[in-house]
């Protein structure tokens, strides 16, 4: 049973999280999403308020049905630990591992639709990252690589901006820096042709004819993909602008390729 | 000549830039964009260390030329005044009436070429509102029409994730709220059709052929368009989701629907 001191490191810590296997989920929609998955959640917290409430009374309830630990705690204590602006009194620990393996089986079946494949380098934004997450379940992604240098997809912060969908897109964070780049080559052999989005760009992403394996490479936010990035891919494409704007914010960027591909698959 | 402490006002206080008619603008870039507008800077903080510098005493220089004041400060007193993590030394008083003017002349340029315009009811975030400005100037967007329920333009955090955009698409922020949806029946007696992004949208907006007078409605983070909004408009328009997303982002969504718009445009 994780202490709420514990619980406290995994929410400020990248190391924390990556040790122990375990990530943080606050809200109720978000605790809720996360018991849909089996076996998902490693232990509750709850309010001592919110364990009075009906709501909180039924989870208490279902957990001790399953095998899930919960723990009361003062109001305040659980506020000291809270990120949220609003803390709703419940807090759950999750498993990095049940997450993986679920959304495993399930990107199977979404790769049989023909939904496109994203890599991330280096992004360095929880805004951004935890956006394009929610964004890809929504387009139809059937998963997202993320770069040694991405920031942590279980930090407090993007999974907060994925709104539950980091429990429904599956994202896999390569472990060293070579990994990312020898994947492409990988992937290309099953079929998949990559796509840069880079200011470089001949064609515009509306004029490529995305097939059915289709991966999309966005970069950094400051300075985009790198050299090694855009040489790996099979074409560079532009999203052509008009005015004076140098750059599309990554998240942007991103939802506008995956929407045109689903827009084109929609016609496929 | 304003004062740092009437400057920190400015960047703290909606009701402080409104009373004066400025807002803030901080770093090289910004500040740089900010005067390419004419008559448009009121005044210049240079940093001691800044002011040394080559690009500084250019800056300085050429602001002696044209009636701009520059006021050199300590180092440490910008600082203390600065929203950057990194504080560049330099910060400008920008006033919002002449941006407004210069902008709403280059509007009627835009407005020729069949550039859309966008609507946006209550948007909160100012992360958001910056980035679909950012996004609306690369899209090629004729104007943005604020509610009065929305975040101030000109805080600074909007106006830094415009990423310059602020100084070249013109925004327009209603006074009160009738004024927003009293707009939508006078532009629709100049030949607009507005399309109302709604989650019960029956088309999607990639079916719709979007003339060259279109204005898109994107309503509130968290609840969407208001009942009203939504009644005020020729058609409701739905992004089709897939997986089980609720709903997309405000900036995700306004982007797409800005390069469809665009992608279109392309072909017609």
């Amino acid at each position: 049973m994780l202490s709420l001191k514990e619980a406290s490191k995994l929410l400020s810590s990248s190391k924390e999280r990556k040790d122990n296997g375990l990530f943080i989920v606050e809200g109720k929609k978000m605790v809720s999403e996360a018991l849909e998955i089996p076996g998902a959640v490693s232990c509750l917290f709850l309010s001592e308020s919110f364990s009075l409430e009906d709501n909180g009374r039924e989870l208490f309830s279902s957990c001790k049905e399953t095998d899930i630990d919960v723990s009361i705690v003062p109001d305040s204590s659980l506020k000291k630990v809270s990120e949220l602006v609003t803390p709703e009194g419940v807090m759950a620990a999750v498993r990095t591992d049940e997450i993986g393996k679920t959304l495993k089986a399930r990107s199977e079946s979404s790769l049989s639709k023909g939904f496109p494949m994203l890599f991330l380098e280096d992004l360095q934004d929880p805004g951004n990252l935890g956006t394009i997450i929610r964004t890809a379940e929504a387009a139809g992604v059937s998963g997202i690589v993320l770069s040694k240098g991405c920031v942590d997809p279980f930090s407090p912060k993007v999974v907060r901006a994925t709104m539950g969908s980091i429990f429904r897109t599956p994202v896999f964070k390569c472990a060293s820096t070579e990994d990312f780049y020898d994947l492409i080559p990988k992937k290309r052999q099953e079929g998949y042709s990559f796509y840069a989005a880079a200011l470089s760009g001949k064609r515009s992403y509306t004029d490529i004819i995305y097939g059915k394996k289709a991966a999309f490479l966005i970069g950094n936010e400051g300075n985009g993909l790198s050299e090694r990035a855009v040489s790996a891919c099979d074409e560079e494409m532009l999203i052509p602008m008009e005015g004076k704007a140098e750059s599309l914010n990554a998240a942007v960027a991103a939802a506008v390729i995956m929407f045109e591909a689903k827009r084109q698959r929609g016609k496929l």
